[in-house]
């Protein structure tokens, strides 16, 4: 395992990924924009790059933790023969194609580059549990896996796919996560409004997280055995409930538009006949790629 | 406890709820618009009643599990003079004005009402874990507590609103639970246009449902204290993020309904003024109606 690294871009989250190896005993370089970002680290036993040069000349494993795909091409110009032989880390969220196109460049320039998603906040970098998503070619993530996996032990790589790290990330962490907080939000305002507040969504939370985790896992069965049939509670039913909870909301000028944009979902998936299934066929693409719909 | 009671509707959740309490040796009498419905209640020890008026006259326990408030309204004309005396329980799902009105109507025959609104499906009545919320008049609900927790043990009553239950079911159930099945099908979606596939996404759901769980305390945490402040994600580090995440979800040709949706509560509120602050300062009206924002 690599015992030292490069490190660019010192916010919070490069910051806690720098502490969280120099704990471990990994000797690491790290380089930021504005240098006193690094001052902190510096105490800790990092090494600071007087510039972008040096940072990239100490290690060929090279971490990068800038703001933005933009901002870590606007530094790289003119720096471009450092890239051949490095590997590098991406870090930074982006899209799909941001990650495809960032691949090209390091690739065209002679270097190896590796994908990562942090599924985590900072405070959660060293822990056991933490989970960062990397993709992109295998050889990488073998040669560097013991070192990857020192800011989160639950870390995986997902496939060959440079992007596929950003497109689980935009799933999981966008798609579901972060509108899963945005629900409980319009949840809360919503109580708050009609006069409940607080206090009785707090008692049935955990309740109703069982029965989150109970339905996703029942709606993953439904999709990898292709059979949507159920004898709960079909599409239609659900419709004709989420009518009648969208109308409380609006009543008391809650704008409801989680609620109402997921509601449109079911109610174009009843239009286009599969009123009669369950929940897990409201979107339709999947359904149709695989031919029939039980 | 009472040890006999009326049930009108026998559908899914009636038969369900019926089946329960005869299982418990409750003695049940049930009544249905299309009879043929009962026979299998029948034969579990179920007395069919022959009309309306006898099942009413049969017990001064009255459950209501109808399609909806309309068909009860329709069912009881010319029948008002058997409400008197009697404790309707509904377990039609409504919207907060449906149960404060046919609550008014209740009463004003003379008799009691209580809403109750089931968090679960008909396969988990009688689970000591399934829980259903009742509102309405505290008495109606200690008068026979014992009795309504018999189809979930975990049941509870909220509050004299009669329309609490209805407001938490349409928060919890439906603007929650409902749309974080509707955001995960979302993210299934993107990920199989994308072509990342399921198992990604399965392999990481269990990592997620805890990191929501994590947060949504949190969110409660911020709303009680009226603290919005955070020193992790910012809602304008989070919308910089889900700007990016969407991008690749709609270059890959998914509409990203519940994702934009939520997108644009995060950015107005960023435009109001909140993006120093936590994600849970999404929305305004509650912080409004506390006074101050931190």
């Amino acid at each position: 395992m690599a015992q030292q690294l490069t490190l660019l871009g010192t916010g919070l989250m490069g910051s806690a990924l720098a502490s969280c190896y120099l704990n471990r005993g990994v000797a690491v370089t790290v380089w930021n924009r504005s240098p006193g970002r690094c001052a902190a680290l510096v105490k800790n036993g990092a090494q600071a790059a007087p510039s972008l040069v040096s940072a990239l000349e100490a290690n060929s494993l090279v971490l990068v933790v800038l703001l933005d795909y933009s901002v870590f091409r606007s530094v790289m110009e003119g720096h471009e023969h450092l890239i051949a032989g490095r590997d590098f880390i991406n870090f930074m969220t982006g899209s799909a194609k941001d990650a495809t196109e960032l691949q090209a460049y390091i690739n065209s320039q002679g270097g190896h580059y590796l994908e990562a998603a942090i599924e985590a906040y900072p405070d959660d970098i060293g822990r056991d549990s933490t989970l960062i998503h990397y993709s992109g070619p295998k050889d990488i993530w073998s040669r560097h896996k013991p070192l990857l996996q020192l800011p989160g032990a639950a870390s995986r790589w997902i496939g060959e796919l440079a992007s596929a790290a950003n497109v689980l990330d935009a799933a999981m962490a966008g798609a579901f996560y972060n509108t899963g907080i945005g629900a409980f939000l319009e949840a809360l305002d919503f109580a708050g409004k009609a006069g409940v507040g607080i206090e009785p969504l707090e008692d049935c939370l955990d309740y109703f997280l069982e029965l989150l985790k109970t339905e996703l896992t029942a709606v993953i069965k439904h999709h990898k055995s292709n059979d949507y049939r159920t004898d709960q509670a079909t599409l239609s039913i659900y419709v004709a409930a989420v009518k009648s909870w969208r109308q409380t909301m609006l009543d008391c000028g809650q704008r409801a538009s989680l609620f109402t944009a997921n509601l449109h979902c079911m109610e174009m998936a009843v239009a286009e006949g599969r009123g009669h299934l369950g929940i897990a066929a409201t979107y339709a693409s999947h359904l149709q790629a695989v031919g029939q719909i039980r």
